[in-house]
């Protein structure tokens, strides 16, 4: 299509201006001491049950909020509210992916300060939201157990930007006959040295670690940027 | 950010020109008497095992094609052409879902005229595909048993534009606790009237519904546009 070189021209303004605000949001984050994930992957890979589950456990022993990003309804936000924790709904519309001026206008009125952690849940979507930094310090890509193995060869952008895969929903991997090893292959291939966790939200499988892998990550990031 | 009206504008004439060769495209389709079906769906719903099992019914009555669009490999295209019907891959790079040139380009060297059925298997995303028609007869939105009765609701504008949609993976409603009312009735409030198939490809429940469908409607379409 001839008008596709000038799209592309101006998506690579639009990312620009994104990257300049996602840089500022991570000076942010690191000034107040808040450590900051975001969340991609697939619509119902179990994204909104892992987090819900993740802010309960952190609540018992940090301050921790979290936004959630949709293209309709507020349903991810009431159900992550009832970990207690604070939670905003990003609600994009027909818009495939959260950017950084989305997050930084659901921030307004949050201090910072008081945050140990804040997690980003981004629209479910394994392609667009590869391409915009929103200023995180670690992204994270889910993958469920039911999805298949082959996801990471096949989507390979967002594979490439995220800092750990968890793989999740391991409580059905023997009614899916899960191929674990052809996965971890997978991300490895496409993310060499890639950190990969095993889970299951829903009976607590790899929970812990993930908590601990958590905890540590945060101390060992730089104060500054 | 400033420059999302501009993108906006562009966009607007991307999808007319989109629209243009779609409409061309029907044309070509019914002038040849191939019924042409695409599926949509997220990541890892079984849209390709659910085609494979397709075409190997259909095969035995008419005869049929497929494309299959991903951003990366061609494992699809190698696990459909299993069936034995021809089929072609369309890779995307880092494009979020096929467009109707890009069908046009795959569609170089066959004969529509010797086909009876055409299926396009769209890059798994329940965001972006939503706005381009391909010329399709019939959009095929497919929702897997494992992803959460609440997808229709989050993501309203695919499920709009589809004609029909397909629940997939039945063989494991049980072990994921599936609500099946419920996920009727938020397919049914985004697009009210829309025709559901249940279906297991793995065991080949509803598999013999869908065919008789399928040939019903292809029967039931005017011959010109």
């Amino acid at each position: 299509m001839n008008a596709e070189p000038r799209l592309v021209e101006v998506r690579k303004n639009i990312l620009k201006q994104n990257d300049l605000l996602a840089r500022e949001l991570r000076q942010r984050y690191r000034r107040a001491g808040v450590y900051t994930v975001s969340l991609v992957s697939s619509p119902g890979s179990g994204k909104t049950r892992f987090l819900e589950e993740t802010l309960r456990l952190i609540r018992a022993q940090h301050p921790v909020a979290a936004l959630v990003g949709d293209l309709a309804t507020e349903n991810d936000c009431q159900r992550l509210a009832r970990s207690g924790a604070p939670v905003k709904q990003i609600v994009t519309g027909t818009v495939c992916h959260l950017d950084a001026s989305m997050v930084d206008r659901a921030l307004a009125g949050w201090t910072l300060d008081d945050l140990a952690f804040l997690f980003i849940e981004n629209v479910g979507n394994l392609v667009c939201p590869a391409s915009y930094d929103l200023g995180e310090d670690l992204r994270l890509v889910l993958l469920s157990v039911t999805e298949g193995e082959d996801k990471p060869l096949k989507y390979p952008t967002i594979f490439n930007t995220a800092d750990a895969a968890v793989i999740t929903k391991m409580d059905l991997a023997d009614a899916v006959e899960f191929d674990r090893q052809a996965a971890i292959s997978n991300l490895q291939s496409v993310r060499p040295g890639i950190r990969i966790l095993e889970v299951s939200a829903k009976n607590g499988h790899g929970m812990a670690a993930w908590i601990e892998f958590l905890n540590a990550a945060r101390q060992a990031r730089p104060r500054e940027v």
